[in-house]
């Protein structure tokens, strides 16, 4: 029904933000990702998802960017997936890197995600994979043994699959490697950058 | 409760329209021909159906046509119609066709709209009629067999009952036809103009 | 909630009254005391009940006159008087004779109201008769006789109770009369009157 | 969702607010203190809780002062305390002292409060100690013993046992005393004054 609003910020405290529209202050719940773009008496227009239940009052979750908007829909098309619990795992990474992980069927990497278990992966992977089937991190033929070698080394270190993935194709589009073990060294670095 | 709304229209996307009013952008539901008359940044007052239920956020439906507005209306009267299914019925017709379909007891042309069964159609006759008879197709007594018979004809080339009775009472309207071939080939132009 | 609304009339039909509030049309049921006393254009304050149940969207009541809005939330206290029930007893009764109806217990004339049967108008005076007792119609002691046998002639012609009372009382407090036929035939002097 | 509206006050009527804001008069239920800090026609911030459930129309309260809101807010977190309720119990004291007398586990205190009765205050106790335990009243080490019997004395003459602790904190910061006696008259004086 109420799709979006627009006001000035009055109050950020915790994942709540305070919203002036007109003569109301709507109590509004964010990700973290939306709470970092955001500061007080700031002008912002939020897209937003009014959740309703019978025995309580409603609430509004707000997205200041459309992808996480989009994504945040797409959680909650999957089962016993709710506002609260899409909201938490948009605060626990990307919706690009979210999507990834599903695309590629990720699931140790998705039960790493805070609130996320196994189960919850899986029916995730389930029932979203052909929303999000785009997504999915693929390795130039010739080298996928290699590549794979030093995905599988990288998830032994801890890293999950996606980032791993995501690093050993970018070492590859940079340059090329003798070996699997240069190829987890050089993709090890990006790892740690971004950590 | 909310009867209508007034605002600028800001997003089009199939059959949602998100309409600004004041600070809010709301989510409306329209039918086709209610989307056709609209377009980005058009200020409008659409008139609007507030649907409500116990676990769902409400959902607004926009008409701007008032004559669409009210079958619309009309349609949730009929049982297990709500809200999403008077709309797509409403998509699939004009308001004017569907009430003469409905006067002229056409079950197997209201069958054929998209999503509507042979029940659902029954229902609409049994439970709308009185509300709509006004609309029937009539034909001029003295000619009823002849008509009667071209409507036979073009039913049987798949033409639904109330298109097929309109058509014959325009040609008799317009000219004398010396047999029911004449009238059926003649309507038949006229069909194949408007499909 | 909402206990009032500004706003535009900018249509009426039937009891039922499109007031703009900004930039919405809110739909609002009035009583047919209310609909007289507004007309279209005229910039209105009403006095508004929210109605709210689970499967329906919520219904608003509007009232232009104080008396008239208190009479409807004391009607609402009594047990299966709904909104739409007070609306409707409302619209066939002023606030006032009401309460004195309630007031001198006339369970005849409550149940002549439309809509009202001999049970509702039993639990009205039996579930109200404390907040209205105030609004009994007294006769002067010495006259009460002449009063009580006046009154029952007058029901017995068809007059109910209370107005039977208020014409009895009215004709005594302006002249003084020789006896009951005198009285009757004053009184319905005045009751023929105001029918 | 609605944490706050800014309005004028156009009526107050027991603990019933009316604020208009923009076109609607919203009803809002406030407590004695807030009550206490309003006049007609002033123009506010009241901070908001919006009560919803299912089969009654949404009601809101409305706080003038942050610290009275939150301990509101903080009261719903006990079982079977509702608004209402914490409504009442805020209108019988001070967010602040209400704060004291449940981190200083003053069962008697609280269930002398008007509609808390002895089960409700241990409720309170046992579910909200944690979150107010700093407010708890404490006494210098040296001098608890002479403290305890003053508070023993003081709860006997009928005063709760928060009152009567804060009573004694304060004149032992203020001058040495020389026994309980002196301690218990001394603190007399002062709870008589604030009475």
């Amino acid at each position: 029904m109420i799709k979006g609003v627009e006001g000035e910020i009055t109050e950020i405290s915790g994942n709540e933000v305070t919203l002036k529209a007109g003569q109301f202050y709507l109590n509004i719940l964010c990700s973290t990702n939306t709470i970092k773009e955001l500061s007080l008496s700031a002008k912002v227009h939020l897209l937003t998802y009014l959740s309703f239940s019978a025995d309580r009052a409603p609430e509004i979750y707000g997205f200041k960017d459309r992808a996480e908007y989009n994504v945040f829909l797409m959680l909650l098309k999957a089962n016993k997936i709710g506002p609260k619990m899409a909201l938490k795992i948009l605060s626990a990474t990307s919706p690009e890197m979210l999507q990834k992980m599903i695309a590629s069927k990720d699931i140790s990497g998705l039960s790493r995600l805070p609130g996320l278990g196994k189960k919850t992966a899986e029916r995730l992977v389930s029932e979203l994979y052909d929303l999000v089937k785009d997504y999915a991190v693929e390795f130039p033929k010739e080298l996928s043994d290699v590549s794979e070698d030093a995905v599988g080394a990288l998830t032994a270190l801890g890293f999950d699959m996606t980032s791993a993935k995501l690093a050993v194709n970018e070492v590859l589009k940079e340059q090329t490697v003798e070996n699997t073990q240069e190829l987890v060294r050089k993709a090890l670095r990006k790892l740690n950058k971004t950590r």
